[in-house]
C-alpha cells in the first residue's frame, strides 16, 4: 500500500450488473530510481472490469504524480499500483502494466493482474 | 436511452441467416464533459452480427452527432450507444468501443458488448 | 449470384489433399452507391482454403472490375463476392472481407465466411 | 473579425527583442458546414514570431471551441482565425494551417499567412 | 480541355488582396487505360494561390469522377486537370500533381504547374 | 521436389530434445511467372520446430536463389518449398509463407503447413 | 552505353512547350554482383523534366528486367541508366537513383544527374 | 539564468578550427505548470557548432533534471536553456527547440536560436 | 553453460505469491559469427514469471555485453541465455528470443522456452 | 587519423568527370565508452561526391569494424572517419554523420564535412 493511496476517488458504476472493460492509458508517468536517485520514465496501463466503483480520473493522475518523488522499483511499483486501485475499487478483475524507457539500451515491462475469488 | 434514438433507422439484412460481421468506425465523435462543459473527442467502433436489421449509416451519423451537445460521462456513452443500437436493431451479438483523446495527459478507452440469449 | 460470375476462371489445384490457405487483397475495388449514384471506394480480401480448384487471379481482377458501374450496398457485395467464389470454387473455407474508405466520416468493413459442410 | 475574439488573452513575452518561433496545434477543431449544417473536422497549427504578447492557450481553446456551433467555410475560418490572431497579439510574423478531415474522398487544407510591416 | 470542364463551379474568393494557398488531396481517383481499357488508380493533388474565384469541392468532386469512364494517359490528365482549373479560377499560381498505384510493379507521378504572367 | 533441392544444407541441432521455435525472412525472393515468363517478386518466410537438423541458412540463400529463372506459379513454389525442406530436415513442425508484390493491383500470399505425424 | 538501350521506346510529349515532372519509382530492380555472381536488390527512381519525348513504361520495365542477368556495380549501372535514358529521350533534366538493400549490414544509394546544356 | 546554470560542464572541442553540428535530444524532460503545479511533459533538442567548447551529456541530463521542481512558462523554459548554454559554451550558433505533450488537446513547440557576432 | 553465467546477479522477488510477467528487450545485443568471425546484430527479448529471484538488469546488461567478443551460432546464444537465465533464476517460466539483423538478404529469429515442472 | 587507416580500399571512379552523389549507411557500428569502456551503438552515414576513388564497401565495413574495441568519444569518431575517408578518397565532398542510440534517456548525433578547396 502506497502512502499516496488515498488520493484516488472512486465514482459508483451505472451498469454494475454488465461485465465491460475499461482501459486507461498513462504515458507520462515518472519516479526515481531508489539506488541512484535519477529519474524513471514510463507508461502505466491499467484495464480493469468494474464492480460497483469506477476510479476517477483527475484523481487518478494526482495519484499517479505521487510517484514523482518517490524512489522505487519497477516491480514494487506496478504491484502497488494494482494493490491501491484493487483496494478502492474492488473490480472483478484488473491489470496493470508499466513499460519504461531504455536505461543502458535495456527496456522492460512489468504486468501484474488481479482476479476476484468468487 | 438516449433522448435521441429515434434518430436511428433500419434496413433488412438481406443474409438473415448467415453469420457476418458488419464493423463501423466514427473517428469524429465529440461530446461535452458533464463536469466542466468543455468538449471531449473520441472514436466510436460499433462491430456487429445482425439478425434481422442493419442500421442505416447516414442515421447513424446523425444519431452519433446528437452527442455533440450533450453533457455525459464516458462509461455512460458508451452504454448508451450500445442499449441504443440493440433495441433498434436486435443483433445477434454487438461490441462498442470509445476511445477518448487525451486529458491531462491521460487516454482511455471503454468496451461493452451484448450477446442475444438464445 | 452476380451477372457476370462467369468471368470468374478457375485451374486445377496441384495439392488437393493438403490443407492450406491462399489470401488475396484487392485494394482498388470501386462500386457506385445504390443510392446517390456516386463512386464508392474499398478494398476486398479474400482468404480461402482450395479444395480441387483455385482462381485464377487475371480473371478475378476482371470480375471484380465488374462492379465498377455497378450500384450495390456493402452488404450485398460482400455476400455475393462469396457467393460466386464459393460456386465456382467449391473450397472447404472462405472468408470475404470489404472495408470501405471513410463517408461522412465514417468508415466500414463488412465480412462473411463460408465453410464447406463435411 | 469574429464575434468571440475578446476570448483571446494575451500575456507578456519576456524576450521581445529576440526572433523565436512559437508553433501551436489544435488537433480537436470542429465546426459546422454552412451549407448542410453538418460538423466538419480539421487540426488548425498556428505559428508565430511574437513581438510584445503571446496567446495565452488556455483563452486560445476557448477561442477555438467557440467556433463549434459555427456554420462558416474552410477559407473564412483560416484568414478570420488570422486575424483575430494578428489584431490581439501584433505578431512580427504569424502563418495559420487549417487541415480538414475527408469529405466526399477528398480532404483539403488552407494556409495564410501574415507579416508586420516594418 | 476535357469535355467535362462545365462541370467546375467557381465561388467568390473572400480575400482576394491576400496571397494564401489551397491544398486539396483526392485520393480516390480513377480512369481508365487508353491501350488495354483496364482501370487505372491515383491520387490527385490540387494546389494553388487563389485570384478572384475558389473552385467548389463537391463540383470539383463530380470533374474527377468524369474520369471514370474516359481511357487517358496519366501526363494527358495531369495537364488537362491543370488546364481545366485554370481556366475557370485563373488563379495567381496553381500545381496538379497525380500519383499512381503500381502497374507492372512500376508507380509514377506527374507534376505540372502553373503561373500568371504579371 | 525442386531439381535444386540438393543445394540445401544440414546441420546438427544440438538442443533436440527441446521444443522450440527458428524463423527465417527472405525478402529478396524472385521467380519468374510460367506464362509471361515475366519476374515475379516476393518475401518466403519459414517458420520451423527442428528434429535432429537445422537448415544453413548460406545453402538456404543458393536455394531459394536457384528459382531465379524458374517459371512456376505461387501455389506451386510455396509447397516445393515446403516438400523440399521437410525432406531434407525432417522437423517436427514446420510453415512456409509466400507473399507476393502487386500484379494488376492484386497482391497475393500463400500459406502451406506441415507436422510430423508422431 | 548498356546493350539493351534498345529495348527503351519513347512516345511524343504533347506539351513540349511546358516545364513539368515525371517520376517513376521501381523498386523491383535485381542484378547480378559482378564479383561474387550473387544477386543484388534496389530500387530505382528516375525524375525528369520530358522535352520531346516520354519514355514508355512498358519498356521500361523490360530494360531494367535485363539487369538481371547483368553483373555490374552500383556505380555504374546508376550512370548506365541515366546514360540509355538522356540517349533515347533527351530530356531537359534528369536525375536517376538507385537505393540498395542490405549487403554486410551496410546500405547505399547512389544519384546521377543530368542537365541539358542551353 | 536558471540556478541550476553551474550543473553545466563543458569539454574541450578538439576539432575548433571546423565547423560542425552536434545535435542532442532528450526526450525525458519534465517541469511544473507555474499556475496549476502539474507537471508538463517535453521533448529537448539542442542543435549547435561548437567553438572552444562542448557540453558534457552527464551534466546536461542533470541540469536538464533541475527543472523537475521548478515552476516555469514554456517560453521562459526554452529561452533560458539557450542562455545557460550559451553562457558556459560560447558557441558559434546554437537552437534549441522545446516540444509539449497535449494539455487541453493542444501541443506546441517553442525554438529559440542564437548566432555568435562575429 | 556460458563462461560467464556468474556475472547475473539477481535480487529477493518481493511478490512470489503472485503470478506477473517481466519482460526485458535488449536490442543492442552483438556477438561474432564462429565461422567467419565478422559481428552479427541482434536483439535479445526476455520474458519471465519469476519464481523467488528476479535478474537485476544492470547484471544481465554486462552478462549479455559478454558475448561481444564471443564466437557462436544462433540457435547457441538463444538456448545459452535461457539455460543460464533459468539456473540462476529458478523462474517458474521463462521465454528467450533473439532476433537477427540482415546477412545475405535474410533475417532470422529463434525463440526457445522453459517451464518449470510442478 | 586512426591505427585502421589502411583497412580501407579504394576502388576507381569510372565517371570522374561527373558530379554525382554516393550515400552509404551503416546501422551496425559499436564501439566502447572511453570513460565506463561500456559499449555504445550508433548509426554511420556517409555522404560523398567522389573525385578520383571510391571506397571499396567490404573494407569499409572492416575499418569501421574495427571501433568495436576502441575507445573513444562520439565526437573525435565522427571527425577521424572524416579524416581517414578524405586521405584515402580526396573526394570532392563529403559529409560523415553518427547518431547515438539513448544514453541517460538522451539520443545524440554528430555532423562533420568536408569540401575540397579548388
Amino acid at each position: 500500500m502506497s502512502a499516496t493511496r488515498d488520493l484516488l476517488e472512486v465514482f459508483d458504476n451505472e451498469f454494475p450488473e454488465r461485465d465491460y472493460l475499461i482501459e486507461i492509458v498513462a504515458p507520462e508517468f515518472t519516479s526515481l530510481c531508489p539506488k541512484t536517485g535519477q529519474p524513471d520514465f514510463g507508461t502505466v496501463t491499467i484495464r480493469y472490469n468494474p464492480n460497483k466503483k469506477c476510479v476517477e480520473l483527475k484523481s487518478l493522475k494526482f495519484y499517479l504524480g505521487s510517484f514523482r518523488i518517490e524512489g522505487i522499483f519497477y516491480e514494487h511499483i506496478t504491484n502497488t499500483i494494482l494493490d491501491d486501485l484493487v483496494a478502492v475499487m474492488k473490480p472483478r478483475w484488473m491489470k496493470v502494466e508499466t513499460s519504461w524507457n531504455a536505461r543502458g539500451g535495456i527496456t522492460s515491462k512489468i504486468t501484474s493482474q488481479y482476479t476476484a475469488s468468487v
